[in-house]
């Protein structure tokens, strides 16, 4: 615990200097904002072979841990249709087939989109995995999550919206700590393109593979997933995210791949979609009621929430843009003690304290957020950089729930080291990697509800 | 307007008898409050005749009142699939074909579900059509609305759900003044039956026959529409009332027949869904965004907006459910004078007064309702009637927005009487029609935007 005294230290002195923000920190660190340029299409090139999968990504495939869904793409024949695996230690194979699809998105048409569920795996085990055939087969490999459980230490990497930042990724990628991504959405930014050109998610798979092949990314849906293009004749939102991507929803009980759950070592992790209806008596609103009261904090003691849209974020950019999603969800996220949000959507950093807003009635005024020990700490991480520029517009002054901000891009880190602590910290590109631009102790609200650093 | 001088007078002596409800009137009438009883589901049988025509119900087929939808049930085979229709001065008959439909909801399979659009009728005028063959011919009538414009007069029936309100559906049913009706949601209620029984869609469909096959109804989606029960396998939402009601939404450049929106006499009506998704970015509130700044107040000064789930109710009963898309759409819908919003949902009457609450932008403590002479007055008419009886549950002291408020079952009736002066009307069905338990002179927002009676 020495560390945490000495950030406690750190955490204090900022505070200080910061006396005129309602003892918020805005960063002083001043980057350039100039937009990210674009990169070529073909920065990323297809794999060498012929009808070579590409684009291979991987995500958890159960509710638990045991199970995995490979996913990738044969441009020009459907099959080869499977994927060998092995324990890395072991020299049984094994054979799953692919469930393909395809689809058409205004003139644009996929190659053979494939998804292959991978059950019963041992927990805590490396295993290999082959795709392709002849002068086209490619090897990777994952390692299983541990069996869940209360004290389990774990490692999430945090990250937003990626697309065009190579910087970001590749920061992430160089920092060998995480096991598993948390990703609030907005992935390829196809839909900036003329056209939405869905030749950009193809690259963007490609870009994002040596990541997404070697460790799950545990995705929700951003507003660049919606591609609803009525101008195009494509009104079927989500509609190239839901070919492309696939996560277990089933497996708690969702009806949508939009809103689900996963158990990953000490973490419960509930994934909302800030563009579907959230309404009384919608799907997700029914499913976020019933799941809420199954999370068994005994087995999993970090609640997570991923979510798009910031409910707490100081920037004018997108300001308010969650509001009504927490005005339905938010005083749920108090009563059953969620430790922690992600968004994204916002270009720059933010992590509140505890605070809630959770008392107006309309006509009582009480509509202030205010310290609440029970709430979340709510992080926007929707910093990895896209072309729409860095959001370095805050609101002056800086409100009393927002405890650290800055207009940089960067990703975070979500060490879980038992039931009653974690440590998350966040990275700006500029800095090597081992230095925390922000770095915070969480203190679980179930099990160790106690005041943290302010 | 010795009417409207009339009506003043009586509302200033109401407001001053209930000066502890900051000006607003909670009706001292009381009703009984057991919850309707469930009609037995054979109290409106089929008409006889081998597979005769059954449960008709007609719609505006098109934007501005040229065409009309006609559908209805054929419960044994496909044909007879047209509709004749003929003015009534003319022998000259005419036949369309219907498109089919039919669908299965847990064990219960649809009759054939026919919907035919007639295009093409002159305004103002009336039609006899006739469906079915031989012993089960069946002839029902209906007007054409005159051509849209600033000074038509219309008169609006505005009623809330009607299911088991068999008085309340009478009591409309006698009032020959109505036009056309428009319905803010909560058809059959099929779903408060064992397994969402969808043979009650078909006996509600009989009971409404007798008003829905003779005049439009103007239908958006309540809560009872969604019909999601994933514990029957059911998972598609609306899925009944999209196969069984049809809306001209792509006349209006909708993606979805779950907010679309039509002209009428001089009237623009839009419909929104309050069970699908509202949120920045997403198809409705795309379509709103565009939709709103298309309205020409010159050609239909009156711009009347339904949704299911009010964002002004002071009754505790669904208090702040509509919250949420209040916080998305209530500034556009005060920049563009809407002149009236009427909502269902809550099963009593309220009228508000002229107010808004958008200020508010979370730090600045401005989150009170207040007077706003650009605001719709929001009429609640959620009171048709239902098994789960009566909300008689008001919140105390009245809030200030709240003009009038009674928990009795009812009908409203607007009368637009030319660009500038539109009658209100609600009448409570233990009264005899001619009797309004309330009324209101309504000025338009963009004509002649001037105080009201209070």
């Amino acid at each position: 615990m020495s560390l945490l005294k000495v950030l406690f230290v750190l955490v204090t002195i900022a505070a200080a200097c910061a006396g005129v923000c309602n003892g918020g920190v805005t960063s002083s660190f001043v980057r350039k904002s100039q937009p990210s340029t674009c990169m070529p299409i073909d920065t990323f090139p297809p794999p060498p072979g012929y009808n070579a999968p590409e684009q291979v990504h991987i995500t958890q495939g159960d509710h638990d841990g045991k199970s995995m869904i490979i996913s990738w793409v044969t441009p020009l024949e459907r099959e080869p249709n499977y994927v060998i695996f092995w324990e890395a230690n072991s020299k049984n194979k094994h054979k799953i087939h692919s469930r393909i699809t395809s689809y058409r998105y205004y003139t644009y048409e996929s190659g053979y989109i494939h998804h292959a569920t991978i059950k019963g795996l041992k927990h805590d085990t490396l295993y290999n995995y082959q795709l392709g055939t002849g002068d086209a087969v490619r090897r990777f490999s994952f390692t299983t999550p541990p069996k869940v459980g209360p004290d389990v230490p774990y490692t999430f990497g945090d990250l937003g919206q990626t697309y065009d930042s190579n910087e970001t990724f590749e920061h992430y990628y160089s920092n060998p700590k995480g096991q598993a991504v948390l990703f609030a959405g907005d992935l390829s930014y196809a839909d900036d393109h003329p056209y939405h050109n869905n030749n950009r998610w193809d690259s963007w798979g490609r870009f994002v593979e040596k990541s997404m092949a070697y460790q799950p990314w545990i995705w929700t849906v951003g507003n660049h997933e919606i591609d609803f293009a009525p101008e195009l004749g494509e009104n079927v939102p989500f509609k190239p995210y839901m070919h492309r991507y696939r996560v277990p929803y089933k497996a708690s009980k969702s009806t949508s791949p939009l809103w689900y759950s996963i158990k990953r070592a000490s973490a419960y992790i509930i994934l909302l979609s800030s563009y579907s209806a959230y309404g009384k008596y919608t799907p997700q609103y029914n499913w976020l009621e019933q799941e809420l009261p199954k999370v068994n904090r005994a087995e999993t003691p970090w609640l997570i929430v991923l979510l798009h849209s910031p409910w707490y974020n100081s920037n004018n950019y997108h300001y308010m843009e969650g509001e009504s999603m927490r005005v339905m969800f938010e005083s749920w996220f108090v009563e059953h003690k969620v430790d922690i949000v992600f968004a994204g959507h916002v270009h720059s950093y933010e992590r509140t304290d505890r605070f809630s807003n959770v008392r107006y009635n309309i006509t009582n005024e009480l509509s202030t957020p205010v310290k609440d020990p029970s709430a979340p700490v709510y992080i926007t991480i929707g910093d990895g950089g896209n072309q729409e520029g860095l959001a370095n517009n805050f609101s002056e002054p800086q409100p009393s729930y927002s405890a650290f901000r800055e207009a940089s891009y960067g990703h975070g880190m979500l060490d879980i080291k038992n039931r009653t602590h974690a440590h998350f910290t966040w990275h700006r590109n500029h800095d090597n990697e081992p230095v925390a631009a922000d770095s915070h102790w969480m203190l679980n609200r179930y099990w160790h509800p106690e005041e943290e650093n302010n």
